[in-house]
């Protein structure tokens, strides 16, 4: 969310903020300028949904979807920079920053990259150790994250195919994104009840489902939040955040 | 303080930390990049100093020095996302940020634009209303910040001369800068004890001095502390802050 | 046109193409990254329009609207610099960079700031006599283009309302956009017919209508492209370069 | 050279011209703001040293030395912007572009991986294919370079050490960067009568001395120059362009 950057708009999120629990907001280094951010906070507030950091890799004209050879201590200062920003703006307009989620290559590059994932967790427990730490399911990310002694919400994706070992299928792959809406429901109902998504070769794979992301920027993102939000209101799941498990 | 950028030096930050009492650290706009900003955060507790945030228009080609038309609004939000960012950084390492002072070309033009100076001061106040303002005596600066309920310290300058109106002669002006140390001393003695200026046609200005900035990227900067600090002990003025006045 | 940035669209240049005789493509310093240079380019060849620079202040989050205080000789650099980049461009791809326009706060603070009006045309000069220069009909920067020897295009504007001294009312107005159609056309009709316009106090302002610019980023910009085309066909003008005056 | 960036300094670049015959200069993405490269044009060709383009990957805070993953696609686009902006430049001036030489880890990425070895050479290609390519001795950069059908220059490094495969120690190990001048002068000589260099292991490697590189941002980087210009001299060899080889 917040993917804007100056003249250029970007997802609907406004829209989409009726159908989940929790997003993620830009901070300024793959996207969202001050004023998005802003914005993008205040109607976070105004629909009650948890507001997390993304912070990126600092390349806008990439997106943040280039991976760039930074070194540990590098990812360690650009993670407090941007979360540091973002909880700022949350607490000047009386919200608390709920988590983190990196953004993008970053995100990939944590995921299998201990060292990455180890100076992003790092940075989050140095801001605020109540900070709860978004990552893909099974991936470094977690593990280190939970290593630190941050709490953890193993995430899993609606809208991306994924690899037998659990990673997600790149996206320079032609497969890599799930444009159907059917498939994006059989793979999230798949991964919820039965903590498992079928991978790109047909076999199963274990994963742990605590959050399905949605990404913002995508043509058919409102849709599929309507559809799964619909679809698992239906099988009795509520959309929400676990308050057993995180108080705040 | 905090000037270098990536591969790019500028000022010695440590060594003129021993002769300040406060410092105004570049947040990433005109200067001072993540890493940058880490440090210099971590020297200026290592040398007790209290830590300010520099706030800047978004242009690091040119340093933050030449205005910009951007509407209240937007500085507004560019100022949160910059005190924001180096607040956390500052809390990330224990710290306290004690005050804000815009910079460069910001701080020029809201000195004399009532807007400007209010959307700085709103921005401030949003984010913590126990921030100081610092900014050019007898500006809007100290007059908007005050209306806006935040308390102010009202700076003046060793190394700039001063027009008649009380406001600094602009830098693309030859006799901008004061290179010479007795000038500097000279200027800063009658400041402090006269509470005037003699500005660039002679003439005696009335002004309220309670910070003196000394710019650290200036070739003489560390000589000029150094001298100003030793010249104002030797008058019996101690450098610090007025704990009667600023209890925290 | 190739006002595209990173993940962000904006415009859509090949349907525009159709339908006017040249464009003005963004350098990258408000809009467009060097592959959107590359892809504008390729289109424009394909389609056969005159290929012209667009160049701007640098700023990327204001996409170039917002004034910047920048000496004639930094206006000079970046013009230098980012005419440059597309001539380059253009000739790798065998086309002929055919025109310059300034974009945005730079082009209306030339059209009224006479050393801005002097360093882009010099600058455009320097790096080849015979581009032709387009400017706002009328103000600084067409007579300051002519009296450095270059060749001009006055413009005129479809999409905007005009004061009275001939310059374009303000996008900070509500009624510096024109939305309606019906208004559009007849602003252009009275334009090249009378080479008049009335501004928006209602008076009659002379003017010189050499060229149309329609907004490639407006919502509306194609349907007012394919109306104007249509209309201006109608009455028997031409779009296209005239030859006589204008020999390559 | 060119490597400033607005007000930040780096290099001694008039004075280190009095010692080679041909430069590098900075395209503004990693360093080398427009005004920095005009100015830096303006000193080559008083100089009389031939000038070569350093395009870069897009990271100024980086200075262009961490890798990103870009496509051979965005490679290419991002260097034919940047020779084709200070190609500009040297036409305007009067100068003709020499060559091109890609700069830090775009440089070092090409020249082991030979997709990007052949982005960067048809991009110089499509700009001009009388433009000779530097690239590291016996690495991707030559052979790539070559295949295009462009003139190449095997370069060298007074300045950095050697692996036994006979690319470069990465910057990031201690025994990168060599400081002390007889060992630099002393592997120059090797380089140039032996065609050999004795790598970190101490075995004696193959290579092609066509050029020697000196990095203008190193602290002894005009001692060096001197120094090695001196003692060439002094061994009978002549320092510049082989107009047998390269008649332009």
């Amino acid at each position: 969310m917040g993917e804007s950057f100056g003249a250029w708009r970007m997802g609907n999120d406004a829209a989409l903020m009726d159908f989940v629990s929790s997003v993620n907001i830009a901070c300024g280094f793959h996207a969202g300028d001050a004023g998005t951010m802003r914005e993008t906070v205040e109607t976070a507030i105004e629909k009650g949904v948890k507001i997390g950091a993304h912070p990126s890799f600092p390349d806008l004209q990439g997106f943040g979807r280039r991976e760039m050879k930074m070194s540990a201590g590098e990812i360690f200062d650009i993670v407090i920079y941007q979360v540091s920003a973002l909880k700022g703006i949350c607490e000047a307009y009386g919200a608390k920053l709920h988590h983190v989620k990196p953004h993008g290559a970053l995100y990939n590059k944590a995921a299998k990259d201990i060292e990455t994932a180890q100076a992003i967790a790092q940075a989050v427990k140095k801001i605020d150790e109540t900070l709860i730490f978004y990552g893909l399911s099974g991936s470094f990310l977690i593990s280190e994250a939970e290593k630190t002694g941050l709490r953890t919400t193993s995430e899993v994706f609606a809208d991306r195919t994924y690899n037998v070992d659990g990673t997600l299928t790149p996206r320079t792959e032609s497969n890599a994104l799930i444009t159907d809406k059917k498939q994006a429901i059989a793979q999230v109902l798949e991964m919820i009840f039965d903590q498992k998504v079928t991978a790109t070769n047909g076999e199963k794979v274990a994963l742990k489902a605590e959050t399905i992301c949605i990404h913002g920027d995508g043509d058919n993102a409102l849709d599929f939040a309507k559809l799964i939000n619909a679809e698992l209101t239906k099988c009795g799941i509520r959309i929400g955040f676990n308050s057993r498990n995180f108080p705040n």
